[in-house]
């Protein structure tokens, strides 16, 4: 079994702003950096209780949102920083850096799939959700090859995160919308060949006041 | 949108020496007691932040380990606690009040279809899962008819907590295996006639060092 440790990263400036921003590069908003931080000492102080064992890396998309909530955590448990593209962000092409309120004006059918039909998205210039849920299966078989009976961090985005979510139950990606996915939030999954379980999802007691809940872009 | 706090027991004396309790009656341990009046307490602390609306009732299963759970809820939050019959316990029948070790021997196949098909199960002289996801769409209904804009906490046990998600989600009863569910953890259902949302699943973190992870005989 690999027990995943899967985090999304803290509040960027774009999402303060409801920002689309796929796999463009926005930093950390200030309350961001403060919710790294906490995240990266909550799980130090975690570990050490030992009911799981101690991860040996973290995985991190390679956009700065991810490696610098990433890099919180790998400085606090002492664990090497592993880059990873098959965490990045959905590409939401044409979509990238514009505003919620321009995007459900100027896209509405377009947005109106996104919303009700997710499985059927196809942004242009961009990725679909079957897309994402490739390599997140692909991510998932090397964890298993890779890390089995280790428990492992990894720092994603919300997209992908409700992947995992629908991989490890083996559902459809028409239930995308069904998981609560806030900023430097984290669930733990038991992933095994024969049956993965998901054991908590969108843990966010340990932000206390910095807790936000999600924007709505994403 | 009703937001819902469903909540497991706290430990019983029987979830200790597992052994399986569907509808019969043991008390919580002392263990249990704790964990019962923590979550009370830290309910009231969590609703004093007005993240959510402060809860309107406590609805709980009949059973001693759930009301006595519910009860320091309801003090805690000083809100009325009303039992309800929907949110008990499957009946196991003919495993009621025996030890995990006698059932595996004793009913080898059943106990491998609960393990593998619990969709196929139907407890001799009990209930199905099928019956169970029956009571728990008629409370989910009956929430949305009465308790519209409300937050609301429900106690309950582990079969029909996973069965509450599976309603959620929509999805099979296949998959019932596939949610962590640990004694006096709680989680966040946003529920509404056209989206229902699993916004946090399986919290225990308030439970701090009286975390006990979940027993194997529910």
């Amino acid at each position: 079994m690999v027990n995943l440790f899967l985090v999304r990263h803290a509040e960027s400036i774009w999402n303060v702003e409801s920002r689309y921003q796929g796999i463009l590069d926005p930093d950390l908003s200030e309350k961001g950096h403060t919710q790294a931080k906490i995240t990266g000492n909550y799980f130090n102080s975690f570990f050490s209780k030992k009911l799981y064992k101690k991860p040996s890396f973290v995985y991190s998309s390679p956009l700065t949102r991810t490696r610098k909530t990433a890099l919180e955590i790998a400085k606090a448990l002492d664990i090497p920083l592993i880059q990873d593209r098959r965490l990045i962000e959905i590409d939401h092409g044409d979509w990238s850096g514009k505003l919620l309120c321009d995007i459900e004006k100027k896209y509405k059918e377009d947005f109106k799939t996104w919303l009700e039909k997710p499985d059927e998205i196809y942004f242009p210039n961009g990725e679909s959700l079957k897309e994402v849920r490739e390599r997140v299966k692909d991510f998932i078989n090397f964890l298993l090859d890779n890390h089995y009976n280790e428990s492992i961090v990894a720092v994603s985005h919300s997209v992908p995160i409700r992947v995992f979510y629908i991989e490890v139950l083996n559902i459809e990606l028409s239930k995308f919308w069904k998981f609560g996915c806030d900023n430097a939030s984290f669930s733990v999954l038991s992933l095994d060949k024969k049956q993965s379980v998901i054991r908590g999802l969108n843990y966010t007691y340990h932000l206390g006041e910095y807790y936000v809940e999600a924007h709505r872009a994403i």
